[in-house]
């Protein structure tokens, strides 16, 4: 299995604050097959309490003993697709707002408290949700949740704080996006992946877009989705679900549910027809890249299976050394350096399967993409063995074992399924899950979805 | 010059009752370079009268004597591109709805009416407008404007005509774009073009989008879009300016304006980075096509000049049997037996440039692909030359005379210009402006717009 960051595609958005914003994939490659796993092999049986508050809002406690650290996170389930038309960035440039102060605190004040103790905190978005968390010693638990509970509800924005803020994002996309090459040809491919659907605009925003932002769409869009009732508070470390309940109660708990129901997004991305490419040229490539998306259904979107079985056709093409792609392409035919796949199962609507791979000496970037395009015809023509399926399956079950290594991993994998709509059941059963994937859901996924129109192709290649 | 209904690439959509919907470029391309020229050379100079009625709704008054007709249009200055997220096909779908009977006037009174009289009447979306029109004899004027005045503010739906009407909007996309290979492949075309801007979304909608309309939202979009100052009175025919003045007092001037500033579609299309392409295929293709799209400016978002610019080098590629294309594909070298360019100048926002051709016998769709990028690149490189320019442009200012045939395409020329935000003054000065342009005019365009980055590239083929 390859390591999350190889995997994610696309590159986190931070700001200089520390804060971490992260693009559609950033975060939910590290929940994909491997986190899911997680809690499950941590202890056996996981100990996890979930609640509701009267006003709606959730919460999950994840006890992990190791350290006396305690993770505290706040979920919105709303990002960058509910931004309104023509605002794109909305919820991003939000998030970086709330660091502003509120009607009983100072801008700085909750962030030099978290450092005073040495803790640490940080904010991200994505497409689906927007994020705000701290990692604290337990003593510091009430602290942080008074202050988090207050920023729900009593943010202040003035004029002053909001060119300069405007400023920060547009520096940001400058050195996060325009500055990368691979960023460039991203917000094209995820444009034209997602025809309609505003997973295809990106989260930072389109640079004219945050320009015209104003101090009354972010306030709108405070009011609109930061409530109790559209929010997960996902608590994980040295603590008992009982104390962490009745903190609970005593911060978010006094907070009255927002107005109406809660929004949603209703926008569904129509079927794709027509295979589609995009080619960019920039001089600071220096070895050309090839990469495919499909879309393909989500662990919200699929039927009951398919995204078990897309997560393991990714481990037997790129999971190992053994596995098919780095076989072929590596070993065997030498034409690539690099080579892989995976697939982005945590989303509320429909995702990306994506392989991808560069090309070796005097090969070019045609060659790679025949020899990738060789391994799946194969697979669709024979399928796969049940002794691949057997060795990957281990390897994966295995492999997630070692990502464990933080409880901030363990709050992010329970934060992203709850605020997609899962349940903690989705997590825990998710090894029995993909032990009852077969030979032939796997063969059938991949004729139903790795299929010429369906995908998008992208050469990144450099200007001569 | 190519006739319009050939330069037009998308097909329009018609419903049962005879009135027409068209999608982007169908009534449009009536109107680009040939329309703008017809009012100037129709009598030299026009005697167009312009008026605006207190409640902020616009009236243009063409005289046109040759017989006793008059056209009557109501344009409202909002179409698909003001659907609202989710509830694509909205504005089409309420231009199928306002046949269904007002406050006072109960269903099919005035189609009725018009049709008692010998009239016709005729309505259509595009994604920048939606129009109403009649076409009766003079002494009903005052008729169809009191009813079409009457429908702008006293609409009444009920939940029994929604969904009959959504079966018969549902059923014309299939018959339109389902049963249409190009009409299917139209739509990734236009969604990958346009990465944000919802040119890219069906004017028609997406299926499960019209599938899911209602009649709250069909009466959000009248109250928003259906209003005096957000309308456009378009009377051509054997009339006087002064008494359809008078008319317009006694019918829409009596409506109120509408409430608050008038809506206005926020997005701006960001500028493109990366060459894409799509493919389709289907069992219906016989021929395979290849087409070429460019994001160009329009006659709105253009810097002086550089629309009619577009329009020459259309002309000069493809105007006539001595325009480059044709020479080189057709005659030369006998590798297509169509080719083309065409230039979409009349749109609110970012715009298209097409390019054209299907393969003769042996040849393939990238052996025409070929030709027609030597042929672009012979312009870029080398640039085009005064004679051609000069002949062309003839070419152009005389053919648009064939094309005034009818009092319709006029009354949708002052329509379309002015609801697109131009004035009476821009189609009368478009022969000067045309005259104007230089040989370095074209190359500059040819050299800014017509690069690779800007363009996606469409494969039509059969499938075998």
């Amino acid at each position: 299995m390859i390591p999350a960051l190889i995997r994610c595609r696309e590159v986190p958005i931070q700001n200089v604050r520390l804060r971490l914003a992260t693009i559609f994939l950033s975060i939910l490659c590290l929940l994909s097959a491997s986190a899911f796993a997680a809690a499950k092999t941590q202890a056996g049986k996981p100990d996890v309490s979930r609640f509701q508050l009267e006003n709606g809002m959730e919460v999950v406690v994840i006890p992990d003993r190791r350290a006396p650290v305690v993770t505290h996170m706040v979920w919105y389930k709303s990002g960058s697709s509910n931004d309104p038309p023509g605002k794109s960035g909305l919820a991003h440039f939000l998030e970086h707002l709330m660091f502003k102060g509120t009607k009983t605190v100072p801008a700085g004040e909750f962030s030099s408290k978290v450092a005073e103790i040495g803790g640490q905190e940080n904010a991200f978005t994505t497409v689906d949700f927007t994020v705000y968390y701290q990692k604290v010693s337990p003593e510091a638990l009430a602290m942080v949740m008074g202050y988090e509970a207050d920023r729900m509800v009593n943010l202040v924005l003035t004029e002053a704080v909001i060119e300069p803020e405007k400023n920060v994002v547009l520096e940001e996309r400058r050195s996060r996006v325009d500055s990368s090459p691979g960023g460039i040809l991203g917000e094209t491919v995820a444009a034209i992946l997602y025809k309609h659907h505003p997973y295809g605009t990106p989260i930072i925003g389109w640079a004219h877009e945050i320009e015209s932002l104003t101090l009354e769409d972010a306030m709108g869009f405070y009011k609109t989705h930061y409530r109790p009732d559209n929010a997960v508070l996902v608590v994980a470390g040295d603590v008992e679900a009982q104390q962490v309940l009745e903190l609970a109660n005593g911060t978010y708990g006094k907070l009255a549910p927002g107005n109406g129901a809660v929004p949603v997004n209703p926008i569904v991305e129509p079927e794709p027809v027509a295979a589609r490419s995009a080619e960019y040229f920039d001089e600071r490539v220096t070895t050309p890249s090839f990469e495919r998306f499909y879309l393909v259904p989500s662990y919200q979107t699929a039927q009951a299976g398919e995204a078990e079985a897309l997560d393991l056709l990714a481990s037997i093409l790129s999971g190992s050394s053994t596995a098919r792609l780095y076989r072929k392409l590596i070993v065997e035919d030498e034409v690539a350096t690099s080579a892989g796949a995976w697939f982005q199962g945590a989303s509320r609507g429909q995702t990306r399967f994506g392989l991808y791979g560069r090309p070796r000496g005097k090969y070019s970037v045609e060659d790679v993409e025949q020899a990738i395009a060789g391994v799946v015809d194969d697979i669709i023509e024979h399928g796969v063995t049940q002794e691949e399926l057997d060795r990957q399956r281990n390897s994966l079950l295995k492999s997630v074992i070692f990502e464990r290594d933080s409880q901030t991993t363990l709050a992010r994998l329970y934060g992203t399924v709850l605020s997609l709509g899962g349940k903690v059941e989705d997590i825990h059963e998710w090894p029995e899950r993909i032990s009852a994937v077969t030979v032939e859901d796997i063969n059938q996924v991949a004729r139903k979805y790795l299929r010429p129109h369906r995908s998008v192709t992208s050469y990144l290649r450099p200007k001569s």
